[in-house]
């Protein structure tokens, strides 16, 4: 059984840097992808068959295919944005109603599953905790920068989290769930040195895979300039920083927060392309703030804006 | 090796329900801690003979004893707050320079540092990475709640977690670390049913566990009615509450936030004895935050409002 590091373990960074864990099982290219993608809520994106500037995208760089843990397998059968080609649950679970639901998802979706023993399914999970239940799914689609810069078909405006270096798959899952929680649409994320959508990351993210739009990009400097020109705002979260994260209308602008690498934060280009430089003041001791929560508690500030301008407006 | 159950293993409310790690190693009741509590900044509290109400104090109760990880280990020894009894370092770590300042530190704090062997180390650790680090320390104090609801020595008010059922210690970890760095001054930990300060609380808390106040209380809904009663504003959290923590002034007020159990969130009781329920708005299609980062959410939105408040004073 693989295990992905966790954090705060001394191999995090070493591990990811070497590429990440292996996919297994990565299903062959774009394979029923786009009227799935032509269905969506809120998108109605279809997948260009090109992308422009070498951003040529080979379908499952992203990932995302091996979905472990209830939470994260109900929100793929519930969300229905990707095929599920098998669906494992150990037997013997005790009853639950997150099972119960999965099991009236699955029969709606018309996905078999497969009932197999419990060390079968910890032996093809990749997490620690996959709680019985393991999904393989179609890899998610990446979606192109430029999309990502328009206001969704619903109106809003975008709201991007750009991930620029988090390696760890549980900060980058953990920033995924709370990005979606407070109204995020969409996730670019660096295609070398960073954690990709990996089984934990799924898992962590709790179903968020299934409702934000991704984009890989070959660089992050060239890909903030790239938003800049579109319209969106960069802010960078950066603990140095003296401007308060507070202290910036948030609430009527296309904005992207960029977070930086756990360990040294933006890099030093990352930085300059950016916008704004932002701290969250900080009132205790401590040095400083996990990165998975700093990015909830910026995502959350423009979120309350947001509803501060919508509730004026 | 013992291990902690980590988020969303199924193990973990029952494991805690079980009255949560064994402890090893607890040192002698009390043993130095009356001198190393007078001496402690913003406190000038000490250890009164007896506690009210029957909420005598054992001391150890609590606690945070074992402690792993290097930027806990680091602070544990910054801080100065509890004597340090032992400090292992495994041998044969890469250069760092976390590791210097420990070294430096412990020098200062004539702490002898004991050099083993990494299997040793490891074995003798009670978290998944203690990244070579782990130093047993006298346990924390508890403080009586009384004490936790006036200001504190540098004035200001008082800003509590009252963790009513987290039984997860990484979530437990995760509320203490969020919590000091928005300038919480103390924590209502409840005595049965959940995650106490385990090596795990203390790793995830990054060193959170040297600049709170604890308190063990016997039931949190006395406790509740106790801190209204002493002047503080206990305000729940609830995800189906519907007035928003944003429309709370909180800037200026003595406040307590309660975080239920990451199932079943706040007890029917808990629920009645809180003077305000509030919930922070969601915008996404996902059920809930981590009960983690909804707790950092409101502990950032109270340190926002202090700002403002203070900024127009």
């Amino acid at each position: 059984m693989r295990r992905e590091p966790t954090e705060g373990s001394a191999q995090a960074a070493a591990v990811q840097a070497e590429g990440g864990t292996p996919r297994r099982g990565a299903p062959a290219a774009g394979r029923g992808r786009t009227d799935d993608r032509r269905s969506r809520a809120g998108g109605g994106r279809t997948v260009a068959p090109e992308r422009r500037s070498g951003r040529r995208s080979a379908s499952g760089e992203l990932g995302g295919d091996q979905v472990e843990g209830r939470r994260a397998v109900l929100e793929l059968l519930a969300a229905g944005r990707r095929p599920v080609r098998r669906l494992l649950m150990a037997d013997g679970l005790d009853p639950s109603s997150q099972l119960d639901e999965i099991e009236a998802l699955a029969y709606r979706r018309r996905v078999r599953i497969e009932t197999v023993g419990r060390a079968r399914l910890d032996n093809e999970a990749r997490t620690e905790a996959p709680q019985g239940v393991l999904a393989y799914a179609e890899p998610i689609e990446p979606t192109p920068l430029e999309d990502l810069c328009r206001p969704t078909r619903s109106g809003r405006l975008p709201f991007l989290l750009v991930a620029a270096g988090i390696t760890d798959p549980r900060n980058l899952g953990a920033l995924l769930r709370s990005a979606e929680c407070a109204g995020a649409t969409g996730v670019v994320l660096p295609r070398h040195r960073a954690a990709h959508l990996s089984p934990t990351v799924a898992k962590v993210a709790a179903g968020a895979l299934e409702h934000l739009d991704f984009c890989v990009v070959g660089g992050i400097p060239a890909a903030l300039d790239e938003m800049t020109k579109a319209g969106v705002w960069t802010v960078g979260l950066a603990g140095e920083a003296e401007r308060s994260i507070y202290s910036l209308p948030l609430g009527e602008v296309a904005v992207a927060l960029v977070m930086g690498s756990e360990e040294k934060g933006l890099a030093p280009l990352v930085r300059r392309r950016c916008d704004e430089l932002v701290a969250i003041p900080q009132h205790g001791n401590l040095a400083s703030l996990n990165v998975g929560v700093a990015g909830a508690v910026a995502f959350f500030e423009v979120a309350r804006q947001r509803e501060v301008a919508a509730a004026e407006g």
